[in-house]
């Protein structure tokens, strides 16, 4: 999972430089344990969930803690949350940083115009931006 | 849990100012059950575990997530991390960010001199800061 370098201007950047491109996806009719092993296998805490090849929710590892606290073992449709925020790989960070605190999330699926998950952007993709944006 | 505004001086500001003050702990004795249960409850990823009020571990929901992959159900002490990564109030932000990125962790404890957890920093309110650090 890999950022490529911000380009050398004084521009903000846009999410397409910043986001994750490896995209992982569940299918919706999938067991929460098979959800929480994709996650473990990619350190990743977000997984798109997907039915007929769409974007229909996502899942969190707060999901699946939410989970084990309510005592479910239930299925990712179950689980997951289903309006899913998302972001266009053209938009810049200021404005989809702005709405990743506005709806108290920390990652957003990254959309074409065709409605397919291309990447996903993290909090953690925007905080490391943060280490040299202030200082190149 | 409120982020205070910025100082206004092109400074780069310092974990004391961004970081959340509401510190969520568990016992490590504790169910991972409780554990889920205290994320639900205070909509946290991160939650600090003591051992007669001291930090010796580190708790989220990826560890949660994790042990339902395996089929665990088991203590807080036993999914934990126990190397702890912290920082200090007085760090820089940028200098704290590229601890989150080195080490692939999106929050961090806030330690005093005394080894008391006083806060907690994750990569959420960093990129908060990001919707402002370039354009205020
Ligand atoms: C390697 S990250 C992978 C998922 C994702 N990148 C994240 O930051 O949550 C998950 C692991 O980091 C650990 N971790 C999180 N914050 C930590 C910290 N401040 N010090 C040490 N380990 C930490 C968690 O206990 C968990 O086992």
């Amino acid at each position: 999972q890999s950022t490529k370098p911000m380009k050398e201007t004084n521009k903000t950047p846009v999410v397409r430089d910043v986001m994750g491109e490896k995209v992982i996806t569940v299918d919706e009719s999938a067991g929460i344990i098979e959800a929480a092993g994709l996650m473990k296998q990619n350190e990743r805490n977000h997984v798109s969930v997907l039915s007929n090849g769409k974007l229909v929710g996502i899942i969190t590892s707060w999901d699946i803690s939410k989970a084990v606290a309510d005592g479910n073992t239930d299925t990712v449709n179950a689980c997951m949350t289903k309006n899913v925020i998302t972001c266009s790989p053209d938009e810049t960070i200021d404005v989809v940083a702005k709405r990743l605190t506005e709806f108290k999330i920390s990652a957003i699926p990254v959309i074409d115009s065709n409605q397919n998950v291309i990447g996903m952007l993290t909090s953690e993709h925007i905080s490391k931006l943060f280490t040299r944006g202030k200082h190149e």
